[in-house]
C-alpha cells in the first residue's frame, strides 16, 4: 500500500462524529470502582461500553461510519465482516436508518452474537474461519450489490467514531477532577485504542494510552516495538473472540505510532479470570475481549495509579461466564 | 409510637448527606438504556446503586449516619441488623472510619451476603427468620457496649443518606435534558424509595415516584392505599431477600405519606425474569430485589414513558442469577 494514500482522522473529525452519533448512542458512563481503587492506591475508572446500543462499542464507529455514506448511495445497502460486536453495530445503525446490511460472520461466532446480529435485521452470511476469506466475501456482495463495505477498523470514519467514547472519558474524568495517569482499552485491529488516544490528545488530557490483546495475536504490540506493521503469529484461537487480528490496520497504524504507550498482551487465564471478577465482584457481565484492560491490572500488567479502564463489550454467551466464575470463585 | 416524637428529614437533610458522603460513596451512574426506551417509547434510564460501594444503595445511608455519630461516641462502635446489604453498608463505613461494627444477619441470608459482611471486617451474629427477634438481639449488644445502632431505614439520617441517590437522578436528567414521568426504586422498609422523592421534590424534578415492592411483603404499597401504616401478610419468603420488610418504618411512614404515587407489587415470576433480563439484555448482575423497578417496568406494571429505574443492588449468588437466566432464555 502506497503510504501517500493513506488517510489519517484528526481531533476534528472524532469531534465531528461525536455530533453526528449522539441522538443514537447511549452516553455511557465513567464510574469509579472501589474495589480496583484500593488495587492501585489511586482512583480507577471503569468506562462501560458493555452498557453501548449492541452490548459494545463498534456501534459508535459503525454508526459514525453509515451517516457518512452519500443519501444517494445508502439505499444499496452496507456489507461489514465481523466475528460479533461489529455485526451488530453495523446492523443495528442500518436499521435506524432503514437501510439494507448484510454481514459476513464465522461460523463459531458465540450464538449471542450471531442472534443479536439476526435480531437487528441484517442478513447473515457464515464462513469457516480457518479455511474461507472473509473479505473475499463480502468483496463479492459489494460488487454485486453496489453496497458500502463498512470496514472493522482500518477506516479513518470507524476509528474516528470510536474516539468518541475517548472524548467522554476525558470530559468524566475532569467532572470527577482526576488527573489521569493511564488510559487501557482492549485492543483487536486497534480502531479503538487510535481513536481513544486521538481523543484525549485533542482533549488536553495527558494519559499514556495502551492497547491490550490477547497473547500470539498481540500485532499492535509488536508493531509498536518494531516501529512497522508486524503479524502476531495466532496459532491456538483465544477466548477473546472479539480480539483475533493479529495485525493492526494500515489507517490505524499510521495514527498509532507516536500516540501510543507499549501495548500490553494477557492469556487466557488473566481474561477468564478479569471475566469472573467483573461478575463476582464489579457486578457486569462481560465477554472476555471486553475485559482485556481490566485482565491486564488484575494481572499486574498495568502501571499507574489513577486509571481509567476501557470494558469494551458484554455479548459473551452466559454459559461462558459461568464457566468463569466457576473456575475462579473456588482458588 | 407518640406521633409528635416523629423525625421526618428535609431537603437540606439530603443535601447535607450529599457532602458528606461525596468524599467516600461513588457517583453512581445514570445510564439510557436503548431497549427499555424502545419499550415505552419514551428513554428509559437506569440508576446503576448495584455499582455502589459494596453493591448496594444502602452504603449511603450507612455513611450518612455513622459520620452523624459524635466523635466520642464512635470508638463504643455499631451495631446493626440486617438480611444482607445495610450489613455490608454499615460494616464498610464503618471500617473506613475505624469502628468496630457487630451486625445481625439471618443464617439463611446469601452466602455472597454474610461473606462480603465478614470481608469488611464486621463481626457477624446469625439468627432464625422465624423463630428469633432481632431487634432484641442488636438491642442487647447495643446495651452491653454502648455502641449505636444503626437502624435499617427508620431513622432521618438514614432516609436522607439514601435520598442522595435521589439528587443525582435529577441533577443527571437535567444534563440529559430529559423529563421524567416517573422514577421508581425497589422498597422493603422505605427508607430509600421515600429519601429519593424528598430529593426529587426538594431539587424540582415532577415526577411521581413509585415505590415497588414483593407481593405479600408490600407494606407501602397497602400504606399508601390505606392512608395509614399497613402490616403485609407475609407469608412465603420471597426470592428478593432485600425487600421482605412487612411495614414501612413510623418516620418513613410520616415522610412518604403525599410524597409517593401508588405502591406497585410484583411477583417472584416478574423479579426472576428481571434478573434474567438484566444479565442477558442490559448486561448487568442485579439481585432480585434490585430489579424490582425493572420488574415492574417489564411486567407491565409501571406507566410513563421517560422513567428512570433505580438499580439498587447486585449482591446475588451467582448460581441464583444462572437459574434464572436458564429458566427464562429459553421461552
Amino acid at each position: 500500500m502506497n503510504k501517500a494514500l493513506i488517510e489519517v482522522p484528526g481531533f476534528a473529525d472524532v469531534q465531528a462524529a461525536a455530533k453526528r452519533i449522539a441522538p443514537y448512542a447511549v452516553r455511557t458512563p465513567l464510574v469509579e470502582s472501589p474495589i480496583l481503587s484500593a488495587l492501585t492506591g489511586g482512583r480507577v475508572f471503569l468506562k462501560l461500553e458493555s452498557l453501548q446500543r449492541t452490548g459494545s462499542f463498534k456501534f459508535r464507529g459503525a454508526c459514525n461510519r453509515i451517516l457518512m455514506i452519500p443519501e444517494a448511495e445508502r439505499a444499496k445497502g452496507v456489507v461489514a465482516f465481523s466475528s460479533g460486536n461489529h455485526a451488530q453495530g453495523v446492523a443495528a445503525a442500518a436499521q435506524l436508518f432503514g437501510i439494507p446490511a448484510l454481514i459476513v460472520m464465522p461460523k463459531d461466532a458465540p450464538q449471542a452474537k450471531i442472534e443479536g446480529t439476526r435480531a437487528y435485521g441484517a442478513e447473515i452470511v457464515t464462513y469457516d474461519r480457518v479455511v474461507d476469506d472473509r473479505e473475499a466475501i463480502a468483496a463479492k456482495f459489494v460488487t454485486e450489490r453496489g453496497a458500502t463495505l463498512v470496514k472493522p477498523f482500518d477506516d479513518p470514519g470507524i476509528m474516528a467514531g470510536q474516539g468518541t467514547a475517548g472524548l467522554e472519558i476525558a470530559e468524566d474524568a475532569a467532572r470527577f477532577g482526576v488527573r489521569l495517569d493511564a488510559v487501557a482499552t482492549p485492543c483487536s485491529g486497534g480502531g479503538l485504542v487510535t481513536g481513544v488516544a486521538l481523543a484525549l490528545k485533542g482533549a488536553g488530557v495527558a494519559a499514556t494510552v495502551h492497547s491490550v490483546e490477547p497473547e500470539n495475536f498481540d500485532g499492535m504490540r509488536r508493531s509498536l516495538a518494531a516501529h512497522a506493521r508486524v503479524t502476531a503469529p495466532g496459532g491456538k484461537l483465544s477466548i477473546a473472540d472479539a480480539l483475533m487480528s493479529p495485525v493492526p490496520g494500515h489507517h490505524v497504524f499510521a495514527a498509532a505510532e507516536g500516540l501510543l504507550g507499549s501495548g500490553i498482551a494477557v492469556n487466557d487465564e488473566d481474561l477468564s479470570r478479569a471475566v469472573a471478577f467483573a461478575a463476582l465482584k464489579l457486578k457486569l457481565l462481560v465477554e472476555p475481549g471486553g475485559t482485556a484492560a481490566l485482565a491486564a491490572l488484575l494481572a499486574g500488567k498495568l502501571p499507574g495509579k489513577n486509571l481509567a479502564l476501557l470494558i469494551s463489550g458484554g455479548n459473551a454467551d452466559f454459559a461462558m461466564v459461568a464457566e468463569a466464575v466457576r473456575r475462579h470463585s473456588h482458588p
